[in-house]
């Protein structure tokens, strides 16, 4: 077989391959398109651990019929500004979607509102859902739970996941500020992406399944993560367990199936969203101005020494994300060889 | 000067001195006990830093007019859900108090409220608002922006506050689950306490003025407090400045004066309060179930070498909470000379 090489692809081909490939996997087109824009802004915002990675595993658990390929979500109960969403076990993507419109509409009408979903998977880049909200020139908010893989703090059971947490805002740069952290010290993916670079990981970031900390990526993968700060980043990935699990009747702690080891299982996996309309509180050009002021002075603060420039949440992402725009997505070798491989399963070949 | 030994008092006869003095100050009845009940909340938890170590900072304030002693707070804009308080320069522990209720009526209503707050001073424990929400079987959630104490990330300009963010739940434990942390490494008044008790601090807390890490808890009260876990500390610390400060109207970043070195002026310090109804996602004891089993599970992790117990957030202060209500709040000796000095002052016996 011929060496692979990379190639740089424009988001515009890979966003509509990416859908077709869930299409060809079951899912309506507007579902598909859903999902494929969540994964390729992913790797638009230079979060490639979150982009079209993830493709393969996502359409091969729908083909297997773990994930609901043409699911119903619905509203089951109705606050008016609080939700419990039902996902029916669709791609977490699209549930996300759905459920963060709702929040919307219902943030539209109440000022603010609060979706719990329950019955939904991975649902891959969060900052996606917060910037669906931003872009409606509200405030958004939102956190899922994952698999076991942050022990509880002081312990070496895995019980947590490492349960992300995002907000994002309207204004001040592109796309507006947006902050999407893992409450571990660093998300997993980062981990992923370390061990098919082949490079070691910091010690911070990872322990290996006896609770050493590790600098081998694999050791790690196979391990547990580290909270963020230590016991706050335990605390604030219990509290999002609690708001996106254990609220809506989703699966929490190790309730939860793992993704690649349990690939024959709906995940149970529970999310929240959160939209909260700006202009209920100030007039919106008042506001926007409140955040370039932000920004600006933030700026304006002395960089430490050897520090070029200081950054505001989301603010490399999107540079990353103009830059991708234009000059295309770059895909490395090994990711483009096993999309090829992704390709010729679906009879869908790849633009690339 | 006779030497002055330390006591250990009731927390009932601490609150009533307490509110006492704060009617000395010129509060009104209730509203002294809401301020009264937040301090000595916070020693009963053992959260000494944030309890009656501030009343005198805190009635001199009132007293010197730069704090309102009879604030009228009001709904400036309605959402319903999403409402706009103006806390009208009162005591923030009076304006928190009053705005978590109407927090907590209008999540009855809609399922869940968020009230953002301006015109507001330090409110105190954040963790005691997060608990009247779960006093009432609803999820409670807040944060404030303080005073500019922390740089931005890669800056040695402080710009932004140590923003704690609070989330406290029903069921589990006494008083509910409850995470109450400062966005930096650890809270502002851990240097304080290290401050008078004389002892050095780690490196990873706070820098001196230059951005320099000390040991040298003086240094560090002069110089910035660190961010929690890095650039994911200082985003989030910054979020909580949009959700406190930028979107009710209040200051944000350098624009909310300083406790201490601007005492003659309102501080405008800008709070936000959620209150989220349990029982509109499920009926309560299936909720309450359900937290119990987490906790049971997180008890029953492997615990690392060493540990002899793994505890949930907000447990430890719990049990001294319960502790201190049997064998009462102990005060070190120079608090007591404090508190005496301010008993004298205001004419109103200190009890211990």
């Amino acid at each position: 077989m011929a060496e692979t090489s990379a190639v740089t692809i424009s988001p515009a081909d890979l966003k509509s391959w990416a859908s077709r490939i869930f299409e060809r996997a079951g899912l309506p087109p507007a579902e598909a398109a859903d999902a494929a824009d969540v994964l390729v802004s992913a790797n638009l915002r230079g979060v490639d651990s979150h982009g079209v990675l993830q493709l393969a595993g996502k359409a091969r658990r729908v083909l297997s019929g773990a994930m609901n390929a043409r699911p119903s979500p619905r509203i089951e109960r109705d606050g008016p500004a609080a939700l419990l969403v039902d996902g029916d076990n669709g791609v977490g993507m699209v549930v996300g979607a759905w459920a963060m419109r709702r929040a919307i509409e219902r943030a539209r009408e109440n000022g603010v509102a609060f979706a719990a979903v329950r019955r939904s998977n991975h649902f891959g880049m969060g900052a996606y859902y917060g910037q669906m909200a931003a872009a409606e020139n509200m405030i958004g908010l939102c956190g899922t739970n994952t698999s076991a893989i942050m022990a509880p703090w002081g312990s070496v059971t895995p019980y947590l996941g490492t349960n992300p947490l995002v907000v994002a805002v309207p204004g001040g740069i592109e796309g507006g500020l947006v902050l999407d952290m893992a409450t571990s010290q660093v998300a997993w993916g980062k981990v992923e992406v370390a061990a098919r670079a082949g490079q070691k990981i910091p010690l911070t970031w990872a322990t290996d399944r006896d609770g050493r900390p590790t600098d081998d990526p694999n050791e790690g993968m196979r391990g547990m993560m580290l909270p963020l700060g230590g016991y706050k980043g335990y605390g604030l990935s219990l509290m999002i367990d609690v708001l996106s699990g254990v609220l809506s009747g989703a699966g929490f702690g190790t309730h939860i199936a793992d993704f690649y080891l349990q690939a024959d299982q709906p995940e149970d996996v529970g999310h929240f969203f959160v939209a909260l309309d700006v202009s209920r509180f100030m007039p919106l050009p008042l506001f926007l101005a409140r955040v370039e002021q932000m920004v600006s002075e933030i700026r304006a603060c002395q960089p430490a020494e050897g520090v070029a420039r200081i950054y505001v949440p989301g603010e490399i992402e999107a540079e990353t994300a103009a830059r991708r725009r234009r000059e295309g997505i770059p895909l490395p070798a090994d990711m483009v060889r096993d999309l090829r491989a992704l390709a010729e399963e679906l009879g869908e070949p790849f633009p690339g």
